[in-house]
């Protein structure tokens, strides 16, 4: 897509006070939440242009293409916006795992009322050492 | 679950400078995206208690039990925490429609690569009139 193509897309986002939109990445077929971060305009512009998932990194402040550094790309397949324009929801192919802990997804956490504990649902696929062999936790 | 028990998953999770953070609702089953929307601590405490979610509503500034004027209430079935605690995932049965225009889910805006518009994937399975009989729209 071109700029001019995008721009009326971007126009339709409300972005909030900080310029960003939340993210929820789901998988293409399974449906499985991977993942949720956030955008701002150029980050949406890039993803819709270039179809590889591109976040903003609140913590580093700059544009995070998803995988950059772990190689764990997010191909974009469809990009959803919600009825009053403020999240997005980008379905992906993600190349092996989302989560920087090495896991599929980021939601291992599960609320268990037995006990009053977050159980840990899913174990690492791979290391982060191996995940981040060349950079930081992107 | 008692307020005891509840303390120390409440604990675990990073609210954000306004006390809020943001719950992906998707439905148990199809997996499909229903909404997002945000939780503060009591809503959170409350939706665990209950069994029935319940958000914060940043526009009415009050606990928003989801579906008390609309009837389109929606039963927990399990709620997940990320890797870095700032983002909830709740697994739910959807009675109904979760979007105020009468959709099953918000996400009905789908970019189009080939024309720059937002295309609406669903029509309304309820009309908004029809949903908000006695109230307003929550």
């Amino acid at each position: 897509m071109s700029a001019a193509e995008i721009a009326p897309l971007l126009d339709a986002i409300t972005f909030d006070a900080n310029g960003l939109v939340p993210v929820i990445a789901q998988a293409h077929g399974s449906g499985e939440i991977l993942m949720m971060a956030w955008m701002n305009r150029d980050a949406v512009a890039e993803t819709l242009t270039t179809g590889r998932v591109c976040y903003w990194s609140r913590s580093r402040q700059s544009l995070w293409r998803k995988g950059e550094t772990s190689g764990q790309v997010q191909q974009l397949i469809e990009l959803r916006l919600d009825c009053d324009g403020d999240c997005l929801l980008a379905v992906v192919v993600q190349e092996g795992v989302a989560c920087h802990t090495g896991r599929r997804s980021c939601f291992f956490n599960k609320a268990n009322p037995e006990t009053g504990a977050w159980d840990v649902t899913s174990q690492p696929l791979i290391s982060p050492q191996d995940l981040y062999k060349h950079g930081t936790s992107h």
